[in-house]
């Protein structure tokens, strides 16, 4: 589904920066499994990974940065359906989710990327352009859904997206309870359903003042 | 008669140790106002409030700990609605939520608890049981509507509850946008129409062994 945008250096995908990159995000990953973000250092990521610690700063400057790219790097392989009808979609994709999720390192990852961003403010722009880019994508799923008719025309399909999204973060984040496919489930059914009542209407164009389109 | 089992020095509600108290989570606060999460010590809070940072290690063990504490404070300001019906108990509730939230500081609390939690596991079990406790409170709220025939009786309270407060952690922690209104009335309009849908059902009792009422 991604149509890959390689960084410099990394237009050869066999190449020694694409295979350090590749040391590194596994062994980020394997540390992440073992010890949680609260265990994760530049100096265990360098032992593990053969790569030499210089390098990784260098590269990556912190602990956040690496597990920001870590998580672009992973969750690029959650496809987004397109079976035909939204509700349908939304049950797919949070199923996608909610397995993706369902792995404890990557509730740590999620966990590591937004305690990333409470400290760094250049792991807390990548997080947001991150997610950015991921909703702007997955939002043509419901815009799809708005020109098949299934939802009405003004619907905000970012904010669709967001709402399938936020219960698995609130799981992980604040309830701090293993994912499952009961949430999934819900998120799904939830999120139809208050689409179709009309919950994610967007934002009139002027938001302090009335009239307008 | 009860003979309170206070901890030694709290005996008195406007004693030292509760003075103690006031001073250092007005500092944390300010803290956070002024350099967010990022930047906040145990030595800065110490120098804000005038307590010993010797005071500060004892008794909170830990930036984490101070946190955490501040956030339970705040947060039992927020009042849990009863009008009578459920859609209108949400949407007051939810603007609640959205004014907690509206204040900066709020926010980088939320952040900082959270990045607490994910490099302290004793910070980990004080949010997962404070928002454990809110979540049975609030839950009342749903089983009330449940009571009045409002919604189906296999209704879970908690489950709509946790729906409600997730779109606003998910702006926080992962949007990084600002809190706002018209996330409030989205919140509650898409929680009522699909705990009418039945998007919270409880889990069948089966999940784990049969049985049971």
């Amino acid at each position: 589904m991604t149509t890959a945008h390689h960084a410099p250096g990394e237009t050869r995908p066999g190449g020694r920066t694409a295979r350090t990159r590749q040391a590194v995000l596994t062994a980020v990953f394997e540390e992440l499994d073992e010890g949680g973000f609260a265990g994760l250092t530049m100096e265990k990521v360098a032992q593990r990974s053969g790569i030499h610690v210089a390098t990784l700063y260098r590269r990556w400057r912190c602990i956040e940065g690496l597990v920001c790219e870590l998580l672009t790097e992973l969750s690029s392989d959650v496809p987004l359906p397109d079976s035909g009808t939204l509700p349908e979609d939304l049950r797919q994709l949070a199923r996608s989710i909610a397995d993706f999720f369902a792995e404890a390192r990557m509730s740590c990852l999620i966990e590591a990327v937004v305690s990333a961003a409470a400290r760094d403010p250049q792991a807390a722009a990548v997080l947001r352009s991150f997610f950015g880019e991921r909703l702007t994508l997955a939002g043509r799923m419901v815009q799809r859904a708005v020109d098949r008719g299934e939802l009405p025309a003004d619907t905000d399909p970012e904010d669709v997206m967001s709402a399938l999204g936020a219960p698995f973060y609130y799981r992980i984040l604040i309830a701090r309870r293993p994912v499952d496919r009961h949430l999934a489930e819900s998120a799904a059914t939830a999120v139809w359903a208050a689409a179709c009542a009309g919950a994610y209407k967007k934002r009139p164009a002027n938001d302090t003042a009335p009239g307008g389109g």
